[in-house]
This record gives structure tokens, sequence and C-alpha cells, in this order.
């Protein structure tokens, strides 16, 4: 028996209804690119924790029972300062395993609020597996990072609101790591009628792209990049269907490219991007033609990084 | 007889219907500081050409006959950027008069919207004087940068949007240069049932701060600040009595306190300030409490001031 895994676009819109109190509803900014393009960026940077995160992170707690005794999540970042956020705002105690390698910028927030941190080495898979572990033996809930229906929905949710902002797009471009981001947008750009679907990952993260070639999830080595939320090594279960179902291509960005993209964020936008979030406009800096939709996913950045980006010869 | 200079609130709501298609709406952004305060920040650093001015450059082009020959203007950055923008956009030759300091992130722009620049020391009375010889010279019309009543109405749009959003506020926080911003925006926040209008100044930049405790304009010496912005040695005729009848209080802000804002901006905000922007969020910070209102004024910053800033020990 083969289980089909959809996301219903009704799940988005119950999700948008659910999490409206909790997130902010972030700017979509509009630039005129060379070659006719338009760009209209979905600025999550701008989000409540700096990424959109906390968009999967609500919809999921939102849905736990009354009196759950407490979460457990594992994260390169990001998903652990919404889940921590989430946590102290919805008075839901949170566990959060997080690599070794954790940007200060991402781990002092998570500990302001409150949350256990638990320091696993730098692999995604050896969090995952603690995260499940203790999981089990606390009776936690676990709110998965990307792997699971809800947040995927939640995740989704940017995108109803890029096109009451934006109108009719040509095409979207957003970064794919473990593939919930890009498969709750694909589901609701689909659903609203919008055109092609570009899935952007670092050069060395290339995991989903070599899996769309391959036709089935493809395992690669550890990867090595500026981008650190884009890091998974494979695409998830669970995203992995809706990923190869709705997104139409992956493209691959360097990392001179992503740090050129946060620079014209810094000096053109007048926003902060990190370097995951920057991935998916460096892909639309290079090709956009037409009405682009562009997901700038989150703006939590080492200090150094952005010292160096701002300096950067343009 | 003596003339009563007063700005119409209406005045601001047709600025508001009259500019509309031109500009964008920033978002506001929330943040809860310590002892309780909110702030509710309006972003004009993400405004089409990174600042406020286009609210009032497009309010006085857009009544201009149809016909005119062009305008010129005087502006020691950002007003010279936004009549640029305008004048392309309206299809309006612009003459720009700006101080040989200008930054090239200020003065690029200009030149890339096609205006003709005009270089005059770095006084602004010189820049004003040279000014008005070129618009009786060449029968162009002047776009003053803020002492003029549909600048000032245009400068107002920000608050009535800031408050759609936002809700009743009990305080609101502007830069103070010229004296067009703040003359607007209090207009607007008093006319909205808002409370107390608080400017903010540079420490060597405090005109109007004088000028409110001798009750008459004051001229002061040449300002040194980092905020380029926000040099003017005097408030404006016109501007004036609107800031004396509507202004609360004036605060001043040192070059330190704008240093420690704009790196708030770039690592809890995620947005990029240039130090005139930055002012009122000093200032904010200091002393925020309640419901507060900050105008945050525009984010055309160097990049090596933008570095120093992103490495700042917080």
């Amino acid at each position: 028996l083969l289980e089909t895994i959809v996301l219903d676009f009704d799940s988005v819109l119950a999700a948008a209804q659910r999490i409206s109190p909790h997130v902010f509803r972030t700017p979509v900014l509009k630039r005129e690119i060379a070659d006719g393009g338009t760009l209209f960026l979905k600025a999550e940077n701008l989000q409540t924790t700096g990424s959109f995160k906390v968009r999967g992170a609500f919809n999921r707690m939102l849905q736990f029972p009354a009196g759950a005794r407490g979460v457990v999540a594992h994260s390169s970042g990001n998903h652990a300062r919404a889940v921590a956020h989430a946590g102290r705002v919805l008075g839901i105690p949170a566990t959060i395993v997080v690599p070794s390698t954790i940007p200060a910028a991402k781990r002092d927030p998570v500990v302001r609020d409150g949350a256990r941190v638990v320091t696993v080495g730098p692999d995604s898979e050896e969090r995952k597996e603690r995260a499940m572990e203790i999981a089990a033996r606390e009776g936690l809930s676990l709110v998965a990072p990307y792997d699971d229906l809800e947040v995927m929905a939640g995740q989704g949710t940017m995108v109803v609101e890029l096109i009451e902002d934006a109108g009719a797009l040509d095409r979207l471009y957003g970064p794919v790591s473990g593939g919930g981001l890009i498969a709750g947008c694909a589901t609701a750009f689909k659903a609203l009628g919008g055109g092609e679907v570009v899935g952007v990952e670092p050069e060395s993260a290339d995991d989903t792209r070599q899996s769309l070639a391959a036709g089935k999830r493809v395992a690669i080595p550890p990867p090595k990049t500026i981008a650190d939320g884009l890091c998974v090594r494979m695409p998830g279960e669970r995203t992995w269907p809706i990923v190869q179902a709705l997104v139409s291509r992956v493209e691959t960005v360097t990392d001179e490219e992503i740090k050129d993209a946060m620079a014209f964020a810094l000096h053109d936008l007048k926003i902060v991007l990190e370097p995951s979030g920057a991935a998916a406009l460096a892909c639309a800096l290079r090709e956009g033609k037409g009405r682009c939709g562009v997901i700038l996913s989150g703006g939590n950045v080492e200090s150094t990084l952005l010292a160096e980006v701002a300096r950067r010869p343009r």
C-alpha cells in the first residue's frame, strides 16, 4: 500500500488563520532588475525571531493538546529560536537540540526565551536522533523543523500574503534545505495560480537538486557553505514527494553570489539578510525575468560576516 | 498684519491620496523595550529612494502645472535623491544643488536618475541661495526641502499610515532638521488624537531645541555630527510656527547613541538605518515609555560606517 503525502491548500489557509495573532505580516519589497524582471521580495527577515520559522512552529504548537508536558526541537538555528519563542508565548516548556557550530546570534535568543539547550555535534542527523531520544524518554512532543505537514502548512502562509500583496506571479524563488519552506510555499503558490517554482540551494548543499535528477532521495556529504541554515544532507521523507511534484527545478548559488546578494540587500533594499536568507535572491538577481516572487527567509547573521559584506565592493 | 501659518490636516489627507501611486506603504515594526514601553517603528528607510523624502517631493511636484520647464532643489542628500527620482517618474527635468560633502551613496542615484548636479560648499544656506538663483535665471520651480506647506503635508502622510497600523499612540519621536518632517508629522499626529510630540536633534545640531527655549528662531554654528541629514543651522521660516505650536519638547542624542541605535536596527530589527534615520530611535530607546511611534527616516548610509556599526560591541 503506497501512502501518498499531499499537503492540502486548506491546511495552509487554516494555518494562516491560526497563526495570525502571533506572526508579523512582513512587507513585500518591489525592485525592477535588468531584462524587464520585477522582483517581489517577501521580507521574512523582518519576521518575529528574524526568520519565517515562527510560522511553522506556531502552527504546530497551537495544535498540541492543552497540558502537554513540553516540546523538543532540533535545529541549526532559526527553528530553535522560533520554537523557543513560541514556547514562551504559549507557556509550553521547550528543549532545543542545537549543533556545536550554532552562531551566538542564533543561540543567545533561545537562552533568553528560557529554553533548555542541548548541544550535539555539527551533523543534522545526530541532532535529530538525540531530539527523538529526549522526546521518548521525557514524554515531550517533537516539533520537527520541516518534515511535518502542519509545519509545512505554516511556512506556506507567507506565499498567501505574498500573492495578496503582489498579485499574480510568473515564478517563485525559495531556498531549499529540508524542504519544509519550499513544500508549503509551492503548495500555496500552485493553488493560487502561480507559475514555476524554483528551489535554490548552495552549490555544496545540492541534495534536493541531485535527488530530483535521480528521481529519488539522495544523501550528500556534509556541505560546506556560509549558508548555515541550508546544510541538511537529504530531503525530508514527507517533504520529498511534495517537492518532487511541485518544484520545477533547483538551481545552485555560490557563496560569492550569496554575499553579493547580501550586499544588495544592505545597500539597495536597506535590510539585513543571513546567507541562507539571501540564497533565493542571489538566484533571482542572476536570472529573474517576468514577475518573480522571492523568499527572503531570514536575517540572523553574525556581526563579523555582516561587516565583511557591508564593506564588499559593488 | 500677522500671517499665521497653519498646516491643515486636510492637506495631509489630500497628499496621502495624491502620492499613493508613487510611494511604498512602509511597514511598522513593533518592539517591546524595558520599563513596559512599546515602540511602533515606521520604517521609512524601506521607502522608495531609501528615505521619507519622496513623500514631500511627489506631493509638491504632482501639483506643478503640466508643461513646467523643470525643477531645482537643494539638499544634503535624501531630498536630492527624492526629487531626482520623482523627476524621472513624472518626466520633469531636475537640477539638484548638493554639498561638496555629499556621500557617494546619496549622490550616485541622483546621477543615475538623470538629474543635473551642481555642487556648492558644505553650508546649507549657500546651497539654498544658489538654488534660488538658478530657479530665477532658468525659470525653474524650486522644490524646497522642508519650508513648503505641500512638502510638509507630504511628510505628514507617514503618520496617517503609522496610526492606521499601530492604533492610538501616547507619543511620537521624530528627527528634526529644517522641521518639514516633524511639522507634517505633528500635524497629523495631533489631528489623529496622538499625545506628546518629541523632536530629536543631534547634540551639536540643536537649533530647534535652542529656538524653542528662546521663543524665536535661533541660528547655530555649522554642526558636527555623523547625522549628515540633520545639519541645518536654523529652523525653517514656515516650519517654525508649526513646530513651536505642536512639538512638546526637543531632546538631543550623541553620535555614540546614534551608532548604538544603528547597531540595534541591524541586529534586532534587521534593517539598515543611516545616522539621521536612527536619531529618533536612539532617543526612544533611552526614554520610551507607553505606546511610542518612532520615525526611522532613512537608510542611505556609506558602507564604511555601516561596517563599523555592524562590528560594534553590543
